[in-house]
């Protein structure tokens, strides 16, 4: 209750330590979570996504400033999902370079993420750090992920709103499409629009969306546990094939096409508040996160009760090629049951 | 054991047919994984990975070439894990490409997988993909990813010896730190060595490694369901801190510095059977696919006899807010219980 209370009083000492026991995922983060859920749901997720070199950071900065100071929201929170680097033993530059653009700005909090050692679970750490800036109260919840690949997309894919940022000059027109992050793109951008070969990025852009829109709208398939079930699914895809994703030239170095992305911003918003994507997307984001824990608690469960020395036997028969991991499954599985 | 032996004998057609299987998960791929697992354990495998437009696959195709001509390598594969587009329904350029520059060596075998839908499993299936070309005889297998995203690393470090491209000119010269990549790098290559800017990549990635060196190696943690139990892992850690990566310039498009990266393969591969560090990658590889099996086995038996309604209800009250997360699981698991 009083921890609950410090965070919306807005002590954000509590919420920084909170952050942390949710991404170490310690007991107390775990009862934290528990104990804030019941506030969460109000925020509004964006994510924003692209290859290295795009000027990500930059654009994310110039666009909590505007939704600040332009769109007058009280309350922007920075989650920056970074690969920390064995080198700085930590994240690369992050916090320390973005607090001296948006220091003195007490509505805006940052947050870096270390990606490291969470290989598999970051998408689940991102979920569980914007519910407790959710029940917070931050209003908006930018959600940056540096690089083009899987798990940004999945970690992006988590967000009401997704913002794929494109440069030109980068050497490969079609590093989206590569990266297949295009086709999560609710809105695109076109950064550093002031050097050269930026109109010949937005036309690339434009003609992969005209034939994404001549082959019809493909939503990604997602493997899951246990699916979201709702018989609107036909209705919705044909919601979801009306907005056709605007692509919004910016030069965030200095704030430029910062109006036209936030009135972009705004209409997505707008779309899925009117469509059932708004509803969807937070459904299908719980029942992933609710498949995470129960897979990582039946597993720790499994190793807990699996005698040590059978495992390790199991793996020196493997190393030495006397069984396949497949039929080591079906053996361990038989134990655990003979044994039960 | 038909199978094998058409595998063996080179049958192309069987070996496709086989990794389609094995890629889609069907019975059939687990059987034939399970039987032509004895045979796996000599192939040695290479990642190569690096940022989107350092020219990588140009890099894979020529080494591949040198592979079979300079080094007399009977039998070359290449796994390119490429993500996929709803634009194209399959893999982009991809093999077709390839085709044309290696076909007639008979000695080269091209897989393209396509990295969606398989969420979180990327990295198994590489793995498991990788053993049936194992089990068929290819004596280097070469694992091409794209993107320079947290899966991306996570496959390449299934292989025996890494290689991390880099490009000059691509807007950022800590692109390789940022994402990460560069604490898995065994063999670094500044490829597109006549461009612009190339000598101070080289430089930029030689300063970098120097500080590495300063600070000691410090391997990646990964966390696992067991751990691979190695009471030598002091000596190791020594071993390993003896390897400086080498840096190679290369001009993939003309084969230039093909013969500098196939004496740094070489060298590294000397060094992996000199040490304990071939044994362990290996070990460690076996014991993530088990887990992963294991997770999978265990939440899909759990989930079959799991009720629906109770499912669905739980989600639902999560939906509303009236149950966090961590407490549904609390639940489900103890409903498990009782039930049984």
């Amino acid at each position: 209750m009083d921890i609950i209370t410090s965070l919306r009083e807005g002590n954000r000492l509590a919420l920084s330590k909170v952050l942390t026991h949710v991404e170490n995922n310690t007991p107390t983060g775990q009862q934290a979570l528990e104990m804030l859920f019941p506030s969460t749901g109000s925020a509004y997720l964006i994510g924003i996504t692209g290859a290295p070199g795009t000027g990500k950071s930059t654009l994310v900065n110039s666009l909590a400033l505007s939704l600040r100071r332009q769109a007058n929201i009280p309350k922007v929170a920075i989650i920056a999902v970074d690969p920390s680097s064995p080198y700085t033993g930590g994240a690369l530059l992050g916090d320390r370079v973005r607090m001296r653009d948006l220091s003195g700005d007490t509505g805006i909090f940052i947050r870096s993420m270390a990606s490291r050692g969470a290989l598999g679970g970051l998408a689940h750490t991102t979920t569980a750090m914007s519910q407790v800036l959710d029940a917070a109260g931050y209003d908006i919840i930018l959600i940056e992920t540096v690089g083009a690949g899987q798990s940004e997309v999945e970690i992006a894919g988590l967000a009401h709103t997704v913002i794929v940022v494109e440069a030109p000059g980068l050497g490969d027109e079609i590093q989206a499409i590569k990266a297949g992050i295009l086709e999560i793109a609710d809105i695109l951008v076109v950064n550093k629009s002031d050097k050269p070969g930026a109109e010949n990025s937005r036309r690339a852009l434009q003609a992969m969306l005209e034939m994404a829109r001549g082959g019809g709208y493909n939503p990604p398939a997602r493997k899951h546990l246990f699916q979201v079930t709702e018989p609107a699914a036909v209705v919705e895809v044909t919601d979801e094939s009306e907005w056709t994703p605007p692509i919004i030239c910016t030069i965030a170095t200095e704030n430029q096409g910062m109006d036209e992305l936030l009135e972009a911003i705004k209409n997505h918003q707008k779309y899925l508040k009117k469509s059932t994507l708004w509803e969807r997307r937070d459904k299908e984001n719980l029942a992933l996160e609710l498949e995470g824990l129960i897979r990582d608690a039946l597993s720790e469960k499994w190793s807990t009760e699996m005698p040590k020395e059978v495992i390790e036997r199991t793996l020196d028969e493997i190393y030495q090629r006397k069984i396949a991991p497949h039929t080591a499954v079906k053996h361990l599985l038989a134990y655990n049951k003979a044994r039960t």
